[in-house]
């Protein structure tokens, strides 16, 4: 999973009648410093993540793996929000 | 999701027969103060898209799941057309 | 997809057993100005390109998704050749 | 598969709630030498690896083909810990 | 797929249940002079492929498209030894 940070939200009016009721976050990578990236990935959130909050991104074919992205031409997906990282290189 | 605006089309007559009637977008990647990077994407699109609109393309296994794209050899699909980005870093 | 340019042929009798009587050939990616990149895929060739010809690869299971490489251990595939491509940045 | 080696751990209380039980765990790449690079990846490890342990990571679909991971959202698995690496160039 | 060449095995002892008895080798990229690039993906031999051999690699859920490796969590096979190249740019 990448591990990143919502920074915004995309929206959309004309688009695949799957994604309707479906919210697009903006999440930008992040280092294991919580420092951001340029790199970022639009996905769908589950788990009602809002701006600041750090998360994981599931993309591919696992992003459709949840109640909400099931069958939907989705290919990123917040599954879950991070509480902390435990790091010791 | 990858963000991006259509930058073009390509015509493509020898194909395979699944594509028929598909129309291919050339679609560059965009950052999120809509800058074009060098990076592009050909998508099928399935939102009538048009060239200079801001949009979201699925890729991988995900880009099948509409009802235009499925079961068929494409990778990339345009699922939405972008209204707005609400950015707050 | 991505956009390249056949540059050249796989020769490999040694195989899984299902490849027997693919064609193997090697695309460069080309910018949108055909210019060759270093970047190059092999891929399963099912629209008879050949040498020099601007075409369209599908990637990942979107390979899959011909008749000629259904259920068969590609991961790229030719699936058109390129007449034009209209670009207006 | 990606070989990498275990630095951290992630915790994430609020979460699809078909993650809960599984260990998420940091991983960064590594080279042939073992030294860490930059690139790292949060995978669901199914092997009780630990920190410090050197493992191979799949990814993608792939990654729900295990018993822990099958038909939930997640795109990395830890499926083996390294004993050794024969290289000879 | 990706061409590249077998520069060693990887041992696993503590692994998926699933992957007893597969042979894991660490495959270098190379470009089209045959010439070793850094990048590298650990892949499961089905052709019996050694040390210094060419070969091409299927990765994502092709991967899983042989007898050896249907359903097992592994994401890069080799599926064919490369006897030539043919390239003329």
């Amino acid at each position: 999973m990448i591990l990143g940070k919502v920074v915004g939200t995309v929206w959309a009016t004309r688009k695949d009648e799957n994604l309707v009721g479906l919210s697009l976050q903006i999440v930008k990578h992040i280092d294991l410093d919580y420092k951001l990236k340029d790199q970022f990935v639009v996905a769908v959130d589950t788990v009602q993540a809002g701006v600041g909050d750090v998360v994981l991104v599931a993309t591919g074919s696992s992003a459709r793996q949840t109640v909400q992205t099931k069958n939907k031409p989705v290919d990123a997906v917040i599954m879950a929000v991070v509480d902390k990282l435990d790091v010791s290189e």
